[in-house]
């Protein structure tokens, strides 16, 4: 069977967000075919299965039109996934407990169908098409709204024991420090998600009265969010600069304890905070060096990943195509 | 193949450790059918070289000598271990840096040798013969001198690119904290080993005058060890029961943060201070659930091991094994 002949082949790759729901037909070289996107009715959860369903059922029909064989379906799901199960039992952002989304897929489809958190997907990405492509030992972290993992060990995702491994948000890393959303105090989510950049950015705001931060809210250093320091930083404001130097570091010292976990050949930062790399990647690199064990440390990458909002789409297409081939890494035999 | 009949079948398994050598025979089953230890002469790396020679011969001939087919031999090794090349690369407590120990082994024998370090043959003991007995995934935790840390995925060990892996000790749950022996601040080992636990002691004892810790040691708390501790604490000494339940916060919120690492089925705590477990299992189970996610904390089982002083060598004959066999799990098939 060869996906590359005339991309004849596909299978859809669903992203379930907090804010949107992406769908795009993805080869077997993790090339998107055709893509989609709608806004979430995150707030009715019973509206957001309606949608779900049609809009799954509905790129279905438009690729099959334009001739594509769909294989799979492939469900990225932000919230705690029981992968085996197919269940979405909570989602933070999203109004629904216990979905069993896979089902509902694939008995919409009628075709194979996988589903797995948002953090597994994207990393499953990076194996795919990204950063990590054929690498079979890799952490993944993604800096968004939370921090979200994903691990790849001897080529396979950890899953553990219930399908719900590398939660590696909530490491602690600080037990002084912040309260997180989890309810323990200093977690890595607490301390290096980019609601935490802005937080950062809140604290350092006071000893810089010009800075952009505080011109972009008014005045107003609780309004200061992580995107806001990223574009600060950008354009060389000292105060946003401070902000990602302190949270890299929290940052680096995550990383490091995680290489120390798993060994890794590598690790890939993505999430929306990673599109402002190079801003943090050195202060990051140093962080790690500083707290490792050099036998552990040494030589191992921390990359940023090319995928930008894809790798939701991309990451469940790469399952989808794993529940029916096997692991393909496209990478490899090119 | 049973290795069961007349027991006629064993693997060698070889502790090399900071303070002792221990061989022990050990059947199909995870039974001890002879044993030794000497000293380790750990001081002097060549001599220790030599030592490990002469003692794997002078076992293998001796079991021989009373009808025993010795199969295989495993190794556990105390320090940081390739285990794919058989290299020990550094011991903290031993005098030896590259130690090809499995080469060794192998030329001496001539028969199938696998080498692993300590921590990782301790998970896998209490995988054949201790409580892990047919658990899949599940974190393993020695609490000695230092913390080491064996994991199982899937049912098999951890071992990351290089073999490094589940260096669980080195995670760092409290920047803030004492300095470790690697270097940085705050690791698990710092806040949760058995020398930890002395040096809770040392910080409490003052408040008591009166207390044991104190009378053991001329009243000098920074002789207090953290056997000291486990003594007193068990004849009911305030301060130092005041020290465990210090200590046993630490390692409940590393413990967490493991659980929500890797989702396992069970969490298995060993080492000396493990002897004691009756004494702050149940703090560090109320500290887990403190800083836990309930979907992931709920129900998982935190266990003591019961394999005491024998988790190296059974550990290292399990691996033994399983190199000849595959992963051999007798308690599934009594």
């Amino acid at each position: 069977m060869n996906h590359d002949t005339g991309n004849r082949e596909c299978v859809l790759g669903i992203d379930l967000g907090g804010t949107k729901i992406a769908t795009a037909a993805v080869d077997g070289t993790g090339r998107i075919l055709a893509e989609n996107e709608v806004p979430s009715p995150s707030r009715n959860g019973e509206k957001m299965l309606r949608l779900f369903s049609a809009l799954t059922l509905e790129a279905l029909e438009k690729l099959r039109e334009t001739g594509l064989l769909v294989k799979a379906v492939g469900i990225a799901a932000a919230g705690y996934v029981l992968q085996e199960e197919g269940v979405l039992t909570e989602a933070p952002n999203i109004a629904w407990r216990n979905a069993p989304l896979r089902k509902i897929a694939a008995e919409a489809t009628g075709l194979p169908t996988v589903l797995d958190n948002d953090a597994n997907c994207a990393a499953a990405a990076e194996r795919f098409a990204g950063a990590a492509r054929g690498v079979d030992n890799f952490v993944y972290l993604t800096l968004g709204t939370g921090v979200g993992g994903g691990v790849y060990v001897d080529g396979k995702l950890l899953r553990g024991h219930r399908g719900m491994a590398a939660e590696l948000g909530h490491v602690v890393i600080d037990p002084d420090g912040p309260l997180c959303g989890c309810g323990s105090r200093g977690c890595l989510e607490a301390l290096a998600s980019g609601t935490a950049l802005g937080h950062q950015g809140a604290r350092v705001a006071g000893r810089y009265p010009d800075t952009l931060l505080l011109e972009m809210t008014g005045g107003d250093p609780e309004a200061i969010t992580g995107r806001m320091v990223a574009i600060s930083a950008e354009r060389g404001d000292e105060a946003a600069l401070e902000a990602f130097k302190a949270w890299s570091k929290h940052l680096g010292l995550g990383i490091a304890s995680l290489i120390h976990v798993f060994n890794p050949e590598m690790v890939v930062l993505g999430g929306g905070v990673s599109n402002s790399g190079t801003l943090f990647i050195d202060d990051v690199r140093r962080a790690v060096t500083e707290h490792g064990i050099p036998a552990l440390i040494l030589g191992i990458p921390i990359v940023l990943s090319e995928l930008n909002g894809y790798s939701g789409v991309i990451g469940a297409a790469a399952l989808a195509w794993e529940e029916i081939d096997g692991p393909k890494y496209p990478g490899l035999h090119m």
